[in-house]
């Protein structure tokens, strides 16, 4: 590809090899929120903040930022973000490339001499992955005052988060106070972590929502019996059951993905017990990850679940306990107003695009809830995510970068309408 | 009930709950082979051999024998034995109650001054369950010359089985060269450990056979792919085809349990890859055990199992390598004049009986492999076994005791034709 891109690519891709090589050695690659790793690549971002001219500071909830002053700070500030830490044994660009890119814009910006109204901040939000303190998207929680309170006490490690969170420069002891009114409009560039775009050859995904995510869990019990001894047609065999269940639920899954709107189900945790080659199984415990872009879907889908468990345990002689939604998200729209912006820089950078859902869980849905958020997605190969073989071209990556370059310029044309005192309108 | 038997049935009562006394504590009723309970649990059933005129001692294979000579010796033995040794937080039955009845069978035979052509001798055979040492059925392989002799190289507690039989007053250094030409009939009683007896209200099962046992290993492998973010008809997911394999090979045992002669088949290990609630399981490993009294259904079944896999991993689109075998052992039949004699005694002492085969495995499978031999059994609670809840009524135990004592008088005297050189005829 050699577009005429209004940034450039190699400084991306330098980027992201930096940071790869900011990993656990033979856990490619390995950049945990909180570890001694996490802080060097931090130093790295934030060396490269200061380079493009950027005012670096660390927020209450630990977030890094980079801050470019605009002509009329009262307009608000345009955010682009996302993250640098990685799952163990993570991808080279799950997060990495909506940071780097994000840093590019600013850098790109400035090389033109562009001057915006508004202010531009550029986030790495801290701990977005599941972090060693069991949760996830610490940061643009904390920002946006959404971070429940009694996760500050969660220990790992001999020490808790709010110690972690200081530990990286943040201040746990105003973080409850944490707003952020001042937002005019956010957008992340991530990888789709999906086969889609690379499959229909889509340069940008525009993300119409973000999934919500509901956690269902459900008991299977059965009857132990010798498994030699016991005739087929006596048994209460929990396996059997659960089997039947499993398939159950990745066909009503595979109906209600058919609809308008993403919807997956996925039985991801399965364990039986006493799991003996010569017993009958006596229970199974499942798990169930439910994403819905449309939130109708996954009432429809807990609805069948909950009759149809009660039929299944009659027909299979066992006991089904009533499903138990263990965690239970809602979806999150894009912003209407961004999700047009962001098909209009496609056009202007020459990008195919097509509106799909994220199926997982970004910053941008805690954004979402304070200021109009919206993302894009980047193709990236075969779908691998969360695992070593995560790959996405750079070319893809600076193509997306483009994207967020012009979409910047526009909104900060189009919210310039707004008065002195005015902040955004939602 | 209140029948007028042979034997005393309080005797064997008593001898039960003695041998239930000597238990772990806390884990009821727990006496496992090689452990200073289990001996203790030998010394007792050996003070109760000589209480009944029986002459004792080990063999090379750690067995426990009681003997009681005959007028002819050179007519052969006839031998009653189970074992005494338990699993974890076993039963107070499995086991026990065949020692317990044999003894009782001598010991009545002592009361009421009968006298038998054959020798008879009563075995507690060691280890009849699976052992610290990983294996089952020690002293009974080992009396017929069917031990593997690497198993005397297993190590378990920094000793191996050859150290273990040399402990319990076994002697290792000529167990290789032992076998029993002498025995001229055996029998063994048992309870049930599944629930046909009772739901059939039957009091005693005549065994037909001793089921095969096969154990068979499939590996599915699927792929790992986000839970949230891959479509539902774009992924591989091990687990789904799993299940439809569990269920696939429970409607084929039901078929062939529905054809003459017992068959189960049962999943029983069952672990998914990775077990993590966002991730699409990548692979599925199971443990098949099969059971079958007629080889062909066996044989069948493999055929069924290996073609079916091969459908259903294009249909999944998984892999699914060929199943693996990783034990097959061939079904043991009862010795048809025994089973003969055994419902002769039956009928005599009012016994309501039917014929069955076990499905689990017994000392008596190796027995038989070298004299006629065969087993009854008596009703248990539910088919509970391998559980403290196991449990069988006394009386039911003492009319299976009698059924054995007519069977050894019976024996006694048809095979009294042979002639004084003579072993017994197979």
């Amino acid at each position: 590809m050699s577009r005429n891109l209004p940034v450039n690519a190699d400084m991306i891709a330098g980027d992201i090899e930096a940071l790869a090589g900011i990993t656990e050695p033979g856990h490619p690659w390995t950049r945990r929120a909180f570890s001694p790793l996490f802080m060097k690549g931090r130093a790295y971002i934030e060396a490269r903040m200061k380079a493009a001219g950027l005012e670096t500071r660390i927020d209450a909830a630990g977030n890094l930022i980079g801050r470019r002053t605009g002509r009329k700070p009262w307009l608000g500030t345009i955010m682009l973000g996302s993250h640098s830490d990685t799952v163990p044994d993570g991808g080279r660009f799950d997060g990495i490339a909506g940071v780097t890119s994000a840093l590019e814009v600013a850098r790109a910006l400035g090389d033109q001499n562009i001057e915006l109204d508004h202010d531009l901040e550029i986030v790495d939000f801290l701990a977005e992955e599941v972090s060693i303190f069991g949760v996830s998207c610490i940061g643009s929680r904390g920002m946006t005052g959404q971070l429940p309170e009694a996760w500050l006490s969660r220990v790992s490690d001999g020490r808790d988060l709010a110690e972690g969170i200081a530990q990286v420069g943040g201040r746990p002891d105003v973080l409850m106070q944490q707003n952020r009114p001042d937002i005019a409009g956010f957008l992340e560039l991530h990888i789709e972590q999906g086969p889609v775009l690379e499959a229909e050859k889509e340069d940008i995904g525009i993300v119409t929502a973000i999934s919500g995510i509901t956690r269902i869990e459900i008991t299977v019990d059965g009857r132990a019996d010798h498994a030699g001894t016991t005739p087929m047609d006596r048994r209460a065999d929990a396996l059997v059951a659960a089997s039947q269940l499993v398939l159950d639920i990745r066909n009503a899954a595979a109906e209600l993905a058919k609809t308008p709107g993403h919807f997956a189900a996925t039985v991801g945790e399965f364990r039986i017990e006493p799991n003996a080659a010569n017993v009958v199984p006596s229970k199974v415990a499942l798990l169930i990850d439910g994403r819905a872009e449309i939130r109708a879907d996954m009432d429809a889908f807990c609805r069948w679940l909950d009759g149809h468990v009660e039929k299944l345990a009659t027909a299979c002689d066992v006991t089904i306990r009533p499903p138990n939604r263990v965690s239970d998200n809602l979806p999150t729209p894009g912003d209407a107003g961004l999700l047009s912006t962001l098909e209009a820089a496609c056009e202007r950078v020459g990008a195919k695009h097509r509106r799909m859902a994220s199926g997982a869980g970004h910053d941008t849905a805690w954004i979402a809830k304070v200021a109009p958020a919206a993302m894009i997605f980047v193709p990236c190969r075969e779908g691998r995510s969360h695992s070593a073989d995560e790959w996405a071209d750079n070319d893809d990556i600076a193509l997306g970068a483009a994207v967020l370059f012009e979409a910047v310029r526009e909104m900060d044309k189009s919210s310039n309408r707004e008065t002195p005192n005015g902040t955004h309108t939602r």
